[in-house]
C-alpha cells in the first residue's frame, strides 16, 4: 500500500498512477502543502500526468540503494539540506526562547516517543529489537541512575536553566500543532507494523545526526561554537552536547534493523510511514519555533 | 462487560443473569471446564438459575473489600489454597524433570510477558507505570550488567544445570498448552486497555509471592528446605531465590496501581481480564508437567 505523504489517502501497492492524479487534483485546487511537498519532493515544475506518475515511480525507487539510505536521503533534503527547515536556521545561533519552545514542546514529544517505541517491543518478537528499544526507552526517559540523567531530564534541566519552571514545562498543554503530529505518531504505534513504528520514529533521530555531511547536509543541528561559548548555560550546552557527543555508528543501528528485516512485500508500507512522520515532524519543529515566539513575545 | 471466565462469550455490564443461563446451559452439557470452573469459583452443587445468578453476582461483588484483595483471594483459592495446582504440589519436592519442564516452557511465557508489559507502557500515560514495567522488563529480560542477570537468564541457566543445552530451550517449540495461553495473552495485550493487561499479567505473579499465607495459602510455591538440600544444583537455588526472596511488599505494586486507578465503570473488565488470565495459566503450569512428563519418559 502506497499512501499520500500529505493525507495519507491510500492507493493500492505500486499505484503510482492513482497517487500521481491525487497530486494533481490536490495542486489544481492549490492545495499548499500537496503543492509544496511536490516542490520539495519531486519537481518545482507543474508536471502533466504521465511524467508526474514517472516522477513518483522512481522517487519510491530504491534504484540500487537500500531503504536506510532511501530514507537518509529524504530527510537530508527535507530538513538539512540546501534549504533546511526553520528550525535548524534558527539553531545556528543562541536563542534563548527557540531553546524554551524547544524544552517545553519537546516534553511531549518524548512522552509519545516511549510509548512508540514500547509499542515496538509489543509487536516484534527480535532479542535484538527488544534490547534496542529498551536501551533507548531508557536513555530518553529513565536514565541509568543520578549519573546518567536520562535526555528527558536534561531536556527539563535545560528549560529551567533559562528560566522556566519544571511544572510549567510538566504541566503544559501542547501547542495544537504538536498534537497533531503526537496524534499521527500514535495512530501509527497502534496501527501499524513494528519495522514501520520503527522506520517513523527512529528516522527522526537523524534531525541531530552529526554525520549527515557526508549525505549532502548543509547545515548541522546546531551550531557547535554553542558549546565552547561562555555565555551559554551549562545545562543547554548538556543536553546539545549529549545528542552532539553520541557515537556516530550508533545513530545509524535503528536504521540498519529496519534495511536488515525489511522485506519487499512491505518496502512501500515501510516508506509511507516514514513519509507521513517525517512530514508531521516538520509541522512538529514549527510549533517549537511559535513555542518560542509565545516567550518572546511575553517579555 | 463480563466476559464468562472459561470461553469468553461476553454478556452486558452486570448480566449474571446471562452469565449464569450461559453457564448452566454449558453445565448441563457436561462441558468438563465450566463446570470444573463453577465447582472451585462458585459452589460444588448443581443449582438452578437464580440461586445460581445470586451466587455469581455475589461472586463479582467487591464487597467491602478493593480488586486488589478480591483478586488475591480469587488467586490463592485457585492456585495455592486447599485444593492447589498440581504444579504447586510437584513443587514440594526437589523433581528435576519438572525443573526442566518449566525452564522450558517458561522461556516462551518470558517472551510473551515482556511484550504485554511493553503494551502496558504503550497505551498508558501515567508516570509510575511506565517506571514501574520498564524496571519490571529490565529485570525479566535485560537484567541490569553481568552482576545482576535477568530473571530469564537465571531460568535458562537452571535449565542448563539440569542437562539442558541453551540453544535447546531457546529454539524449542512451546507445547501446545503454552502456545493457547500465549495467544489469549497476546489478544488481552492487543485489545485490552492497560489497566486490564496489567490485571491480567501481573496478578499471575501471586503463584511465588511468600506472603499469602495471611490470605489462606495453604502451600508455598515450591519448598523452601530446596534452597538449603545440598543436593540441589546452585543454578536451580539462584533461579528459585530470586523470587523468593524479593521484597515482599514490591510484590503487590501492581495490583496497588490497579487499585489506585480502576474506575467503577470498568471493574467488570478488570475481573474479567484477570478471570480469562488465570485460567489459562493454570492450563499453562500444566504444560510445564507435561514437558517434565516427556523429559522423565525420555530417560
Amino acid at each position: 500500500m502506497v499512501n499520500c505523504p500529505v493525507c495519507y489517502n491510500s492507493f493500492d501497492k505500486g499505484d503510482y498512477k492513482g497517487l500521481s492524479e491525487h497530486m494533481i487534483s490536490e495542486a489544481s485546487e492549490s492545495n499548499y502543502e500537496h503543492v509544496s511537498w511536490l516542490n520539495r519532493n519531486i519537481s518545482k515544475d507543474r508536471l502533466g500526468g504521465d511524467e508526474l506518475e514517472k516522477k513518483i515511480s522512481r522517487f519510491y525507487s530504491l534504484e540500487s540503494k537500500g531503504i536506510k539510505r532511501w530514507i537518509i536521503d529524504n530527510f537530508v533534503l527535507n530538513f538539512r539540506g540546501e534549504n533546511p527547515h526553520p528550525f535548524i536556521l534558527g539553531m545556528q545561533k543562541y536563542d534563548e526562547n527557540l531553546l524554551k519552545g524547544y524544552a517545553v514542546e519537546h516534553h511531549h514529544f518524548l512522552k509519545q516517543w516511549i510509548k512508540s517505541c514500547a509499542y515496538v517491543i509489543a509487536k516484534s518478537d527480535f532479542d535484538d529489537i527488544h534490547d534496542y528499544e529498551m536501551e533507548n526507552i531508557m536513555t530518553e526517559m529513565q536514565g541509568f541512575g543520578n549519573r546518567k540523567p536520562s535526555h528527558h531530564e536534561l531536556l527539563i534541566r535545560m528549560g529551567i536553566s533559562l528560566g522556566l519552571r519544571r511544572e510549567e514545562i510538566l504541566n503544559s498543554t501542547p501547542l495544537e500543532t504538536t498534537m497533531r503530529a503526537i496524534r499521527t505518531w500514535e495512530k501509527i504505534a497502534e496501527k501499524k507494523t513494528w519495522i514501520e513504528i520503527m522506520a517513523a520514529m527512529h528516522s527522526l533521530e537523524l534531525v541531530a545526526n552529526r554525520d549527515l555531511n557526508r549525505y549532502g547536509a548543509k547545515y548541522p543541528y546546531f551550531n557547535p561554537e554553542i558549546l565552547k561559548d561562555m555565555g551559554v548555560k551549562q545545562e543547554v550546552k548538556n543536553f546539545l552536547r549529549e545528542g552532539y557527543e553520541a557515537d556516530v555508528s550508533h545513530s545509524y543501528v535503528a536504521l540498519d534493523i529496519i534495511e536488515k528485516y525489511a522485506e519487499k512485500e512491505n518496502l512501500e508500507d515501510i516508506q509511507s510511514a516514514y513519509l507521513n512522520s517525517a512530514r508531521v515532524f516538520g509541522e512538529y519543529m514549527e510549533a517549537r519555533i511559535e513555542r518560542g515566539e509565545m516567550y518572546k513575545n511575553k517579555q
